[in-house]
């Protein structure tokens, strides 16, 4: 039996399928009987380089964030994921091999699991799910080539402008640190884009 | 009414299709019917950056490559498509804006086409093709990743012995400059580097 927040983060879940599919009463139900239920801490681990990834996460509460980190122990931040996102090590998840991200929590949160069984066996029992997961992993392929594009071709504001344009909610949240880790700058750079930004709008 | 040939170019689709999905003799039909077929000489251009990319192409013979052309006018291969793989300016496809992309043929090759429309009247009229792709990107997304972690970590030996074995055909029909582009190194590191496995091999 599940509590009234554990009902709540499973709505989260059925309205974001719901953006892209339509599911029966019954398919909602057995598409919710695969998942398990996660809290975290802020700071808290939910994967480690090395070990594996046991789960695909669907974030129903909070930040979460996967990175590498290089020999000189510097965190490379490779995504941000918060509510209505899905966060694994995915050649970990579907291949069995050995994880190369690490994800932890920046906020407390709360993660919806599914292991590559229950994820295979829900996909069998709701073929529908093959049309939600066809457009998500498509618009996904598109962002990644969008990133890898940005990282190559744009200056460091344009970096910046671009991110904050399309993730209003991380920019509020999330600090400046990690966002300049994400964005492949550093801090101190990431802070005087900010500040020129300021004081061009108090200018106008 | 298609000629032989033409019909040979289906028929590999449709066995490519059928290593991750099973289809009725109708749905093979259906599928069919939404494509068309193109022929590119070597050398030609089947997309250039800036361009409306307006399909997603199956490769059913020959080798075609996409890539990027830097200020200084150097080319950086982001794909090989050879027999029975996709390739697209992807963003371009589904989003219609414009490439970031040039595709073009390193071998005569022949494609088969589908137009944003027709690949979704098609998911639509056959399902189980949600199914085909969900598959189909699943992967894609663990090669781009696993493409950027290569990148990242790898040393130049490491690039190359890891793509040789990954594709062997394309080592044998494509140049090692071309191979050099796609693995962001000096064709010179490439023809160092297959010189000292050949020696490897012969000491043996």
């Amino acid at each position: 039996l599940f509590d009234q927040n554990s009902y709540l983060m499973f709505e989260i879940l059925i309205s974001h399928l719901e953006n892209k599919i339509t599911l029966t009463p019954s398919e909602k139900e057995i598409v919710k009987s695969f998942f398990e239920i996660k809290k975290l801490k802020r700071k808290e681990f939910f994967l480690r380089e090395g070990d594996y990834c046991e789960y695909l996460s669907f974030v129903s509460q909070g930040i979460l964030k996967s990175f590498t980190v290089d020999e000189k122990g510097i965190e490379h931040i490779t995504l941000f994921a918060m509510e209505g996102w899905w966060i694994s090590d995915f050649n970990s998840f579907l291949n069995g091999e050995k994880s190369i991200l690490n994800i932890s929590a920046i906020e407390p949160a709360e993660v919806l699991l599914i292991s590559l069984k229950n994820y295979e066996e829900m996909i069998a029992s709701v073929p529908v799910m093959n049309q939600y997961f066809r457009i998500l992993y498509q618009n996904s392929l598109v962002t990644k080539d969008h990133r890898l594009m940005v990282f190559n071709s744009f200056t460091a504001e344009e970096k910046y402008v671009h991110f904050a344009k399309a993730n209003p909610e991380i920019i509020k949240r999330v600090s400046h640190n990690l966002i300049a880790s994400y964005l492949g700058l550093a801090p101190e750079t990431v802070s005087r884009i900010r500040k020129r930004i300021v004081n061009r709008k108090e200018s106008k």
